[in-house]
């Protein structure tokens, strides 16, 4: 795909933002992973975790907040469980440090579960399931992150927006895929509504007080993001607390302080990952039990499933190129 | 705990429910697991799978329609991941059978996945995975079931109330718990409001064209059950069909097919349970990173977290006995 006016090639969107990564002092190599993370999701319509997350990327990386340098520390602890230390270094490229030792212990084992600490999640969780599934393993993640959620009943912020992706082969079609947040918006998409000059449906979130609110400024400021769905959103929030973070031994969202850090985005909490080979032991491959399923809940009048319009942006993008928003021109001009 | 006019003893009640199950022919030992099940759900408080439930075991295994002798076969197909086949009886002695070669997977690879096809879960999740983290392991579930529920935008039933139980350990507590239907409510308080002539919120089901509706009949007869947090409910409802369905090779919810058997009440589908051992390469213990986080989330003003009216009410029953309600008065008096 060529760039134009008004699109750019995938791979020119890469290039630029992993210039930008090393212009900071990023290592090369992880550079180049964090750069096609980021040009994924702006790719696939994922805007909130797109170019739109340069600007945090690059202050966190510039001040010294998160190292982009860094090695992580591997360690099996046992046959399915991998401890990883990101070492205050980004998830995604110990993600990709860590995959060929996840594969080797499904193979070996059939599942394999990795905990990691000292990481900075800023993307969407999807980039890290789907590659799995493409490979036809079940991939469930999750991640921790700064707070910005107020429980219901709460007076403060103790939550993050705490992601859980899903990710599963389908035989004949893209792998099934879930993004979501456990709050009723991700802090990404409460900033651009803000930056926008949108007001928010109430229920997303509360103001200083605890009251519900519709300004995003109102909530980003003093107040906070509900969970979604009520006590049961609230309660698959906690969930990922303990399996980001407790199990891993990474820091709460509540614990994450950028106080004496102005220039910090990004959060160093924690991440889970879990993969399990379905393949084993079973007559009918997974794929085609999904392909099924997922055939039946269309046949029932539901139009669009999760990871549909992801698939579909992506395709897009693949034939006339990334659509330039005012956020990339106004970062390519920089 | 003495049974007196107004209370039952959980040991007394745990006898009644197991002459039941067996005079329906179920086999002692299969008669004395869901005996105690049930108990442990009414003891608790989830009514809506205690004692209420037994008229639909009942009828359900004196119809033939599932087996209360089965024996199920495991199948140990890689280090970590257990298959189990049902052979149509009930998942909870098919997990009483499977545990000792669960806690043995944990032990050699630090995570164990089951994962069952041809089985019946009739009751709540909890009591599946609480005793798993009161040994200190992490554990996960989730069950398919009839089809209850219809996704927005669809036009029929497609997916079953599929709930997630999340349980980890705590110190100096019980363990944290989490049971929940990707329902707006399960089916079973749908059910109890019906019996009792109460009208429900909007939001939690449609009638037989799809319109919202507050009649607990309209839902039940011709209409639908919604998922829980529109569509990122639905997203959690459909990763439930593939954990609990596809990756077992059991029925999805919407093949469950009780047209040709009126006394037919429990659902043959599939089932997905994790353990975790957290204490692998850890140095603070799980149990004291979970118990300083959910101390932080109560310091925020959070008054309940999920279990706390389960423990509570337990609690109570352990002291006075467990409540006889109408239900356990109609049942006993049967």
């Amino acid at each position: 795909m060529r760039t134009s006016d008004t699109h750019i090639g995938f791979a020119d969107l890469v290039l630029h933002l992993k210039e930008r990564f090393e212009s900071v002092g990023a290592d090369p190599w992880i550079a180049a992973c964090l750069a096609e993370n980021c040009a994924l999701c702006e790719q696939a319509g994922t805007l909130s975790h797109g170019v739109f997350r340069m600007k945090g990327y690059l202050n966190s990386i510039a001040s010294g907040w998160v190292d982009a340098k860094a090695k992580p520390d591997l360690n099996r602890v046992s046959q399915s469980f991998l401890r990883v230390n990101g070492r205050n270094g980004f998830a995604q490229p110990a993600l990709v440090r860590a995959r060929s030792e996840l594969l080797r212990m499904v193979d070996e084992t059939g599942v394999a579960v990795l905990s990691m600490c000292n990481s900075h999640h800023f993307s969407a969780l999807w980039p890290d399931v789907e590659p799995f599934a493409d490979l036809g393993l079940i991939a469930l993640s999750t991640a921790t992150g700064g707070t910005s959620v107020i429980p219901p009943g709460g007076n403060r912020k103790v939550l993050g927006t705490n992601p859980i992706a899903f990710a599963a082969p389908v035989k004949g079609g893209p792998s099934f895929l879930i993004d979501l947040a456990t709050a009723a918006m991700s802090q990404g998409d409460v900033t651009i509504a803000r930056n926008e000059g949108r007001s928010l449906p109430m229920g997303i979130g509360v103001d200083h007080g605890g009251q519900p609110t519709s300004d995003p400024s109102e909530i980003l400021s003093g107040g906070g993001i509900l969970p979604f769905g009520g006590y049961k959103g609230t309660a698959l929030s906690l969930m990922v607390e303990v399996l980001a973070s407790a199990l891993s031994g990474g820091q709460f969202s509540h614990q994450v302080d950028f106080s004496n850090h102005p220039k910090a985005e990004t959060s160093r909490t924690g991440y889970f990952l879990m993969l399990i080979d379905g393949g084993r032991g079973q007559d009918l491959p997974i794929n085609e039990r999904t392909m099924e399923f997922f055939h039946a809940v269309r046949a029932a009048g539901v139009e669009r499933l999760p990871g549909d319009r992801l698939h579909a942006a992506r395709r897009r993008a693949q034939t006339v190129g990334i659509p330039i928003t005012e956020t990339i021109r106004d970062f390519l001009a920089q």
